[in-house]
């Protein structure tokens, strides 16, 4: 094993060759980059367009020099435009010419796309932006600087929509936000997109749910915007967060098998179906730990997990991938909102016999000054008391991340709601409870079962 | 079974009360309490006497209405003086004079007494104070109020001892603290501790180390406090920070075994030598999960969660008591420090093979506002790479509780190191990194023991 190729130059990519070149100091890692942005963090572009990072530079997880340093060989504005499988070659345009290069081992780290939603018209005019590469980010940037618009509509209610709300209401435009679904942030629960949809009132942000988006067009020198019943807006930008997609053109054309979602099909070792060919982050389907079973789920903290294990197991390796919970977080102006696990319905789905409960508690004792309030709400499985996913809202300084990490460490290790009571958290008052929220929250689900028996809640 | 009896009245006691309703609402409940306040947050009284609480009945984890709500009958000021186990009573002094109660299932729940350094003179002088009840704290607040002195001393530089620097410097007095131990805080590494040291003389507190205190002596109206080797302070106050011992006399008489650090006996079930006698909190020996055996440290938390157990199981439950980790936490002016599991030196004796790793890294990412240094120290055994302990110093706000909570569920689980980086925690810019610093600093550990071997570091 002498040369290790890499396709894609963000979060997957740079883990899987900072972990090669970890594990060997001789293996030559050499990877290929579309743009001229390597290991960037692009979960940060919604703080840079915001105005709270005001130099894009500082976004980079690694300088260019750092990386050469650990000996990694970047080629930046390089394509890879075919793998050729027989000849362990990858084709390669860039700003040379035409080029072919070699390989013994294969990442194809290729990420995601915007998702363009299909039946919309007028994706391409100006003025309407995706957000997802850091040219994506320059170009809004771009269009704020130039054109000074006064008003925004995002179309999407999602992580990326709730962010870009925030950040564009920062920068000083009038948001409104245009979701597909009921209520706002759908990937938990709608008593907490209630919380979320006051949280956007208070900071102006207009919010319009189930609307389906049919037409954007030019009027006026700004853009109209069209949908189902009647729908109508108008901004001077237009942000189209509806979601991403695997970038598997590569692997397709190669014949490289595709699994869940359209994502390229990988075990847990991160191996495609051909031998020597790894895959890891937003262009692979990813195995989730609860439902054992393959997702797709873009996240940068996956892509690094699985990046970090396609580059040890190309080297030689069996590490597997444990998997993932979904866990997340966002923060939305003042709020936090963080989920790990699986919520009630994706648990029926699945099979268990869920039992949802929340609790509101203090996230210190609230003699200390300064306590904040927290909604907890807790998943977990009638039958075997099994914790399935945990759900958590508060102010952003309230702890609340790590508290649904707390979850989400239980939740790998298959433990108990029950048994939460049992783990040995840390306490002073003016950082927690003698009870974590954590396990109020769970004894709250415990005394709800109890009173309610294990079928009929 | 219709009459549990529980002596003592504090976390441990009113956990175990609480239990037992919630089991089963028609067993009699009695809480014998020595003073007068019941379900007092105790870990609240520094911050009460520094003035962050004005109000000390905000300390109430509950009132004595909702106790009474609940169906618990607490009998405040009274003190049991024996217990006839033959005859399953316990002979109490109350106001009303000499009585007896009966009891079905007993729980002890004395709870602990501040340690008397032996060999130190003066300890009952006017102005010398120990911290562990409320009465305590009163008789501190009222000193402060009635003599508005304007220098304290304490002597014990552990979580107490550092608790009322912070608070005493904030109510407007001159602190030193004379500690015996070579660096503050000693359940914390050195390396630690002179973090915190430095912390304390940015707010102005004297720090003394090494000081074995011999006298104390009313001297000028205030106190002269002398020591082994020429140590010589003067304060107008001085506290007697020195650690805690369990409450274990009536045990004692009754010819109920002790066990670790002269702490009641118990299994985990946390059942005492003596059938139907329960005992949880302060005054028992408790067990670690790690260690694989009893120890004596009396924390809120645990006692909460021993009471809790004691109370299930007192009415026929089964329950174990899965351990302690040792996992705490202290804010001392701007720092939170905090730990959980085994340090290096307490592993070497239990025959780990430990190696410690320390790592600084920011709370989240840098390119977000208001990054924090963390230091985190992790300690791991070279031999099979299982996580034994992790400690964690930096700004309070830091997120240092929850992090420390997240390696405590670790332990509690047997991860190794090397496994933390496949948990799936939770990102976002303003909050963490896509690798939680808590992962970063296991991959220092992994990588430092990769570089310099299994046996030889």
């Amino acid at each position: 094993m002498k040369d290790l190729l890499i396709v894609g130059g963000s979060d997957a990519g740079i883990s899987a060759a900072l972990r090669a070149r970890e594990q060997d100091q001789t293996v030559q890692v050499t990877v290929l980059l579309a743009d001229d942005f390597p290991n960037y963090s692009i979960c940060g572009l919604p703080f840079f367009l915001s105005g709270e990072v005001p130099d894009w530079r500082a976004l980079a997880h690694r300088t260019r020099e750092e990386l050469a340093g650990q000996g990694i060989r970047l080629l930046p504005r390089h394509t890879a435009t075919a793998i050729l499988l027989r000849e362990r070659e990858v084709a390669v345009s860039s700003p040379g010419g035409e080029l072919r290069l070699s390989y013994d081992r294969l990442i194809l780290a290729t990420g995601a796309s915007s998702r363009r939603p299909r039946h919309v018209e007028g994706l391409d005019l100006p003025g309407v932006f995706f957000l997802r590469w850091m040219g994506d980010g320059f170009a809004v940037d771009a269009y704020l600087q130039n054109h000074n618009p006064s008003s925004a509509l995002i179309i999407g209610s999602g992580y990326i929509g709730m962010e870009m709300a925030d950040a564009l209401t920062r920068r000083g435009l009038a948001v409104s936000v245009a979701g597909h679904s009921q209520s706002v942030l759908k990937t938990v629960d709608p008593e907490f997109g209630v919380l979320i949809q006051e949280e956007l009132d208070r900071n102006g942000v207009q919010v319009e749910s189930r609307v389906a988006v049919g037409k954007i067009s030019a009027r006026d020198g700004g853009l109209a915007v069209t949908g189902a019943g009647g729908f109508q807006a108008q901004a001077d930008l237009v942000l189209v967060a509806t979601g991403a997609e695997p970038a598997t053109e590569l692997a397709v054309t190669a014949g490289i098998a595709l699994g869940r979602g359209g994502a390229i099909q990988v075990n847990r070792r991160m191996e495609t179906g051909v031998p020597g060919v790894y895959a890891a982050g937003d262009c692979v389907e990813t195995w989730h730990r609860v439902l054992g079973k393959t997702v797709y789920q873009p996240l940068g903290t996956t892509a690094h997990k699985q990046g970090r294990i396609a580059g040890e197991n190309a080297l030689g390796g069996a590490k597997e991938y444990a998997g993932t919970l979904g866990t997340q977080v966002v923060k939305i102006f003042d709020l936090a909102v963080a989920r790990t696990g699986l919520r009630d319905e994706e648990a029926k789905t699945e099979g268990f016999a869920p039992l949802t409960v929340e609790t509101q508690c203090w996230d210190h004792k609230a003699y200390y000054p300064g306590p904040r309030k927290l909604h907890i709400r807790v998943t977990g499985d009638r039958a075997t008391g099994r914790l399935l996913g945990a759900q958590i809202i508060g102010h952003w300084q309230a702890d609340i991340a790590k508290r649904v990490d707390i979850f989400a460490t239980a939740i790998f290790h298959g433990m108990t709601v029950d048994d939460l009571a049992q783990l040995d958290l840390s306490y002073t008052p003016p950082l927690g409870s003698p009870w974590d929220p954590v396990q109020m929250s769970a004894q709250t689900w415990c005394h709800t079962l109890s009173l309610h028996g294990k079928t009929d809640v």
